[in-house]
């Protein structure tokens, strides 16, 4: 059965990604080839672009445009943080039937899948004929059925070469070094400076993730153990790292503050974790031979989601295929879902699409398999060959150590 | 007048640079053209490598391994934060008299400069022919003489890259954003984000160098005439900012925090300054509607010397170019000095290299010329055309602010 004709509304909503406007210059161009989609309204800023009305016309966007908006990171039709309940999604439902909506996809995450799941039983309570399509976006990697998402590949490969540059950095001058990678609840982003470590005396030489719980006792005893070996030490730590309590170490660290009163100027900023740890260190670690131990933090910050001419090229083929293959399934009557990759195969990498329903993968999210995780410091070999082909190529690199010495 | 035949060494020195290696593979690669030189020692961790005769035989590295190594971001020798006075001068010339060192090759900032300029003077002194040669680097572009220094074309091109994404980030989740930038004397970092804007309303809104004083009135000014306008702000700010007293910003904001005995964790953290404009902003500005500001700050750390495989083009070749260029000067009997780029014309871009007395560099730093500077909070197109050579081409970006409305 052929599906119904009528006009489609289009969104991107969350964190943006790198390659979030890669799905939706996918959509665009698949709709520009359909029968069934008359209109393509691209609302502005998610779903507030719906219920306020605040639409562009996408479906004569001409190619070299879009060819530059893929390119672009962040959410070209502007993003949300919004989270709609019942009340809003009926809204979004009323200016759908207002205007002929048929068609409705929706790029991000779990919420956002969340949100398409409620607004297409709206559609089906109402018996008004509606297909809605969630398109896969986060670079925290952590739905549900999905392989993988789009937009983790090109930040996992952000940071696996900036913790490549670190180690080197932190090779050329000796000492510790804390760099906080972005992920609350899922370590999937950090356990991808793993990809960075090319030799054994290599860092990141720690790899903290949310999914394995730390008390500081191991976290020092880790840093020292590591220190005392190579003379140096660099440490990759989720922003989301969790303490053997269950609370995350953000949290606590913010309670203690708290508590004695001082001020959390800091606290609330991004550089905070990066910053504590860093101290507890300096506080807490004995100073070979009376030297004060170098001790430095990083936070990564938005330039993993953002950083733009550096994406995984796998990552950008599979986010412009997600919103191509999410037209295609709209054209047969009835279809409804998030489009979704499975891996055919590693090696060599092969995936193909399907189309899951969307309470598979709406509201609750994935974490890190125990399997990729080793001592709660380390990534397993097993992660190692899940993130390769996401990442694709990192930068050709190379030391002297083979030379002789005089 | 044929120079002497004698050993080199080379060394490291500083803060590394993504391309400082690219210097160090140009004189490998001269010295294996040249007979001048018998033994090429490269010094490991900088001026202590020489005291401690740590040195690693670089005259038969095999090329496909310096391609590599050229590549690598930081120092491969290993660098060091070392400024050696007199005495410890007087220890690199007992080495250099033992093992028959002849050329010097010190790759490095105004600080290697000037440890170059004692040696020679040593060597002079005491009738021991040297020829000492310095070979800029600095992501910081902040030596005198020298256009502008290797490893700053690859940081700016990283920096405006990273804004460019950012600014892209900020429009889709419109907000109030502080980026701080490496600098902490000289604003030529910080101003190369002036490259990401590409049209009126991107950002960066706001640039602040250290070489324009900012109160916090000034400041909190801006930011609220930009929000007004555009509905967000992205800031590029330097870390080296100073007040109109004089001080910096983060010294002063130590002193503050100090006094009023909150503790000091974050204050030493490469995400206080950052994070302490970000809560400023919080404070201090009225919030539009009630609605609470959101407000943002990342540093942006070590990634901006050392993100391997981002590199600016023009300043790899350049890098290469002075390591050669310094071997090849070394060939004159009694040549000594640094290895200095001049500008010969800007459209096409086009440079030489010429030597320069090595007092010329030492100590003393350069700054932002005032005609770089406007309004206190903005970059001119002067610098603007002085940094897009160096810098190369950025990623082809675009959006769908010409496509209509429904």
């Amino acid at each position: 059965m052929s599906s119904t004709k009528g006009n489609a509304v289009i969104g991107q909503s969350g964190g943006p990604t790198s390659v979030i406007n890669q799905s939706l210059v996918g959509v665009i161009q698949e709709v520009q080839k359909s029968d069934h989609i008359n209109q393509l309204l691209g609302a502005r800023f998610g779903v507030r672009g719906i219920v306020n009305e605040d639409f562009v016309q996408l479906k004569d966007a001409p190619a070299d445009l879009l060819e530059r908006v893929a390119n672009t990171p962040a959410a070209a039709l502007g993003s949300t943080r919004d989270k709609p309940d019942h009340a809003y999604c009926e809204k979004i439902f009323k200016v759908f039937l207002k205007n002929d909506v048929r068609y409705f996809f929706y790029i991000g995450g779990n919420d956002s899948a969340d949100t398409a799941r409620i607004v297409a039983d709206l559609a089906k309570k109402e018996g008004h004929e509606l297909q809605v399509f969630h398109i896969p976006k986060t670079i925290d990697n952590d739905l549900r059925v999905h392989d993988h998402t789009p937009g983790y590949g090109s930040a996992a490969k952000f940071v696996a070469a900036a913790i490549m540059g670190d180690n080197y950095d932190n090779a050329s001058l000796p000492g510790i070094k804390v760099d906080v990678i972005m992920g609350r609840h899922a370590g999937f982003l950090t356990a991808a400076s793993v990809l960075a470590r090319q030799h054994d005396e290599d860092g990141p030489h720690l790899i903290y993730v949310p999914e394995a719980p730390l008390s500081e006792d191991k976290f020092l005893s880790d840093v020292e153990r590591v220190y005392k070996q190579h003379g140096r030490c660099l440490i990759a730590a989720s922003e989301g790292i969790s303490k053997p309590d269950g609370k995350s170490w953000a949290e606590d660290m913010a309670g203690e503050i708290d508590r004695d009163s001082h001020g959390n100027i800091q606290l609330s900023g991004t550089g905070a974790l990066g910053d504590y740890l860093a101290e507890l260190i300096k506080r807490e670690l004995a100073t070979p031979g009376g030297k004060k131990l170098r001790v430095r933090a990083d936070t990564f910050g938005y330039l993993q989601r953002s950083f733009p001419g550096f994406t995984s090229e796998t990552d950008a083929r599979e986010a412009r295929m997600v919103g191509v293959e999410a037209v295609k399934a709209s054209r047969q009557a009835g279809a409804t879902g998030s489009i979704a990759m499975k891996r055919i195969s590693n090696e060599p990498y092969k995936i193909e699409t399907f189309v899951t329903p969307l309470n598979t993968v709406a509201r609750e999210t994935r974490h890190m398999d125990a399997s990729y995780i080793e001592n709660g410091n380390n990534i397993s070999e097993a992660f190692r060959q899940y993130a390769a082909p996401l990442v694709g190529k990192l930068p050709m690199v190379g030391t002297l150590d083979s030379l002789q010495s005089k």
